[in-house]
């Protein structure tokens, strides 16, 4: 059996991305959730993270005696081993492409993350408002971002990154949830991109549950002081 | 045809890594080199980068039709298209663990590659020695660095991470050539490492490559002011 280990779900937004591939493609796994306290040495957290991975980081895959670090080591471990399911995009220049933007995804688009951190949770048009106004290296990384999105889309006409499901689009989730948080203003392709990984289920099962955490950790919130007062039915 | 795109092979430790593979595996390629004159959007290495690809990276490797971004993305196209070159270990267990490594490294290690810039033509044991001093994160880096080869290493004994030479000792060769230049005390079995990985015919040509460019760039040297005196025949 599979046991993903993975951080809050409001806030994890790596623990997101093979959470969701899971989901999505339909492989059972058991769920652990470390819990953030913060991320410093002796934090509770970290101290269970490191015992499980040299990169105190999750998520973390364990399979059997396995353990697998780091989303992108996952998701290629997740394709191998479930060749079935078509994780990666079956044609070599799609599946080259599919890599490459998540190589890129992993490594890049510093700005957007820092300033945009994931919230599922919150609601917050002004601080995305106020980034925009602020920081040009945020808007440089959503132009770049955006493009890119176009450029794969325009490919076969979307509604996803590559067809049908892969991993790219699994790796771009967490920053679909950051546009919405952040009400960032986007071209038409790209709301209709976003919606339609809002409507996977592996999505939704994943912000259900992040929006039932009721989880507060003043440490990943920079723009808030409190939960917004939010409808639980919503 | 295979083409690889690279930036100087004196500082640019990501060209460095499909370089480094693709030579020592013996996969045939032309190399094209995008001299870095700075990273300014409207440099001339930036405006070839982005004719290239989205990211305005190197490394950039073109194959016919198909261009892969990202050493990751290459590293796995590479393993796919030339399967008997094991360019991964075979094991499913080690394998596994190189892909964890290896975007672990893709990631991580942040304030190693900031204050240990790459410079293959350098000799800096006193920057090396001062930056231990004030720099607490780098020597994290350093330790966990450090602790990861050696559990690597003592699983089957070195001399490289896996056995044989595979896409991890790639990925860690520019970082092996960083601590060469800063002189960081290493223990012998790190040591041992070391001095395999710059045994390599792959790393020695990429090497004798960087030392024959003369090529003083004043943005990649927070350093030096000038190009070391040093015997061209050493
Ligand atoms: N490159 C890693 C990044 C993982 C990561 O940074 N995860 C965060 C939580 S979303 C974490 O564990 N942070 C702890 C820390 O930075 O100490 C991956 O792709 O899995
Ligand atoms: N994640 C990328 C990083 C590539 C990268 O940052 N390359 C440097 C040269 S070593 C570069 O092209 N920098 C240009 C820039 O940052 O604008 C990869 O793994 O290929």
């Amino acid at each position: 059996m599979l046991t993903l280990h993975i951080g809050n779900k409001n806030y994890s937004s790596w623990s997101m991305r093979p959470w969701v591939l899971m989901t999505q493609a339909g492989i059972a796994f058991d769920e652990v959730l470390l819990r953030f306290d913060s991320f410093d040495p002796d934090s509770q957290f970290k101290r269970q993270a490191m015992a499980l991975s040299p990169s105190g980081t999750v998520p973390v895959l364990v399979d059997g005696d396995l353990v697998v670090w780091d989303t992108l080591a996952i998701a290629e471990y997740l394709a191998e081993r479930f060749p079935d399911r078509a994780l990666w995009p079956q044609a070599v220049e799609a599946r080259a492409l599919a890599r490459s933007v998540c190589a890129h995804m992993h490594s890049g688009f510093g700005a957007l993350r820092q300033h945009f951190p994931m919230n599922i949770d919150a609601t917050l048009p002004e601080v995305g408002a106020r980034v925009l106004r602020e920081q040009p290296a945020v808007v440089d990384d959503l132009q770049r971002l955006q493009a890119l999105w176009e450029r794969l889309l325009a490919r076969h006409d979307g509604p996803l990154l590559f067809d049908p499901f892969s991993i790219a689009d699994a790796f771009f989730a967490p920053v679909v949830m950051r546009l919405k948080t952040y009400a960032v203003p986007v071209s038409p392709r790209v709301q209709r991109y976003m919606e339609a990984v809002l409507a996977l289920q592996g999505v939704q099962q994943w912000v259900a549950g992040a929006l039932a955490e009721h989880d507060f950790r003043p440490f990943e919130e920079p723009y808030r002081q409190a939960p917004d007062a939010r409808d639980d039915g919503e």
